[in-house]
């Protein structure tokens, strides 16, 4: 059972504060939509910045690099520093290079946007693909011979997707066991400031249907608790002082459930109201619910 | 348990001749790959076109008309004519306009080629997206509004798929439960001429991945009934004395078995002996198996 916060009841969100040393915020949906801000978001990291809190904004968008999203951040007024982000195009590359120690005689076969390129180049990892002109054509594609230098196809959301990315994809895969299958997320949809379109997890869905169930991907992003990993690789974390905020209860609490941290929704985004308490009520409960990131303000109202 | 047919025992062959007046015809991988015919492929429809039998040729390649196919078995020197042509594009639009009696003043949004087009066209249905320039485009989408017009989105194979219409076609359906969803097949992927290539229910995962279970599809093309009721609509079949012969398990041999029809598997494109005796066979069973189309001129050798 989650507890309801109110700022009719401002004490709750001061206990909060008490509680939490490590504040990670989903960013999406929770700070902003597109490129406007929720309101009171400012406030609220400013207040936990003068408590002397560790924010991080740990998001599962990977069409930006994390220089990319602290643009994004000083563009919208927010105080943020290039190593509080973690976003699911660094934690694929850390992944590649850390955990697979890709080799550096192979390349990574990339569908999605620059953001995930400059993370793969920041850690010295080669790439095909991606924004290469030659592959953003909507013609069909011609002949594919398998190609061995390929060890790993990395998908990630791309408003350019096409049939010949999807085809250079599932022919490296399908020809080749030994290539790594990856995933920066699975999100379905995203919420844009034009509303709600398809997410990574739609632009990897050809994959998996095409390879079938015995071709499984590996996610880096949330709820994958490979993103927590590349977290603490960087930050000495005590998961009982942390609290995870988010607006997707399958991805953001589930992330934070899964990796012993505390977790907030705001309603702000995807989930709602009717996600917790509806007729098919979601197994992922979080430990507190608040409408808005904003609600935070009240805590210092109650000064 | 099938029964194995072997050019060694051509009296099988002729066997299966005498039983069946009515023989549909699966095409890519059992007539042809591609371009190029399957070696025999011409003469045994000539021998079952001597013996006065029925031959139809029953696709879910949706992205030809029932015109472009009998072009393109003129192309290949098979006789074929326009009214024994079966294909998805061709089903889903007698769907539209039979069984679901799409109203003149609402539109189809369509993800699919020239051919699916053709056949909405010759059956009076109006429609949007398909070839049109704006949506064959490589830059993400604006503002979608929703549209009360569109009352139905049709997927079919679509080598210019695109995050555009992706998006386009996940925006009607998600703010208008009363858009109806269809497709023209649901083939996770398709023998080219260049090999195997992700199919029509790899261009439709998105869409089903990022509605989510709550919005499901009704597939036109094999293995659905519904495919069977547009021939029976033009043509009188007797199950009993009819046989389907087809390259796939999932489509073709499970179309034919829930239709009560024979069915007879070639080992010339997407199944393979393993689907049948490997550690995980298929629940599938067809009634009979041979390795090519090509062996039934073992019947006429027998003579």
């Amino acid at each position: 059972m989650s507890l309801r916060l109110d700022t009719k009841d401002p004490g709750r969100y001061q206990e909060l504060l008490d509680k939490y040393d490590t504040w990670m915020f989903d960013c999406d949906g929770v700070l902003w939509h597109g490129d406007r801000l929720i309101d009171g978001a400012t406030e609220v990291l400013q207040i936990l910045r003068s408590q002397k809190k560790r924010i991080l904004f740990v998001t599962n968008n990977a069409t930006k690099s994390r220089r990319n999203y602290k643009k994004k951040l000083d563009g919208l007024g927010i105080e943020a520093h290039v190593d509080e982000v973690f976003g699911s195009a660094y934690a694929a590359a850390v992944y590649l290079s850390s955990v697979l120690n890709f080799p550096v005689d192979k390349r990574v076969y990339v569908i999605g946007m620059s953001g995930l390129e400059e993370e793969l180049r920041d850690e010295g990892i080669s790439f095909i693909g991606g924004t290469d002109p030659a592959d953003n054509t909507l013609s069909a594609p011609g002949e594919i011979p398998p190609d061995l230098s390929v060890g790993a196809v990395l998908v990630g959301l791309d408003t350019s997707i096409n049939y010949t990315k999807l085809s250079r994809a599932f022919r490296y895969l399908h020809s080749n066991p030994a290539c790594a299958f990856l995933a920066t997320n699975e999100d379905s949809t995203f919420p844009s400031d034009k509303g709600l379109l398809p997410g990574a997890g739609a632009v990897l869905a050809p994959l998996l249907t095409a390879l079938g169930p015995n071709r499984p991907v590996t996610a880096i992003g949330k709820p994958s608790g490979l993103m927590l990993d590349a977290i603490k690789a960087k930050h000495n974390l005590d998961p009982e002082r942390t609290i995870m905020v988010g607006d997707r209860l399958n991805t953001d609490i589930q992330f934070g459930k899964d990796g012993g941290l505390a977790t907030l929704l705001v309603l702000t985004g995807i989930s709602s109201e009717g996600d917790l308490t509806g007729p098919n009520p979601s197994t992922v409960v979080p430990d507190y619910v608040t409408p808005s990131i904003g609600d935070l303000r009240a805590a210092v109202a109650s000064w």
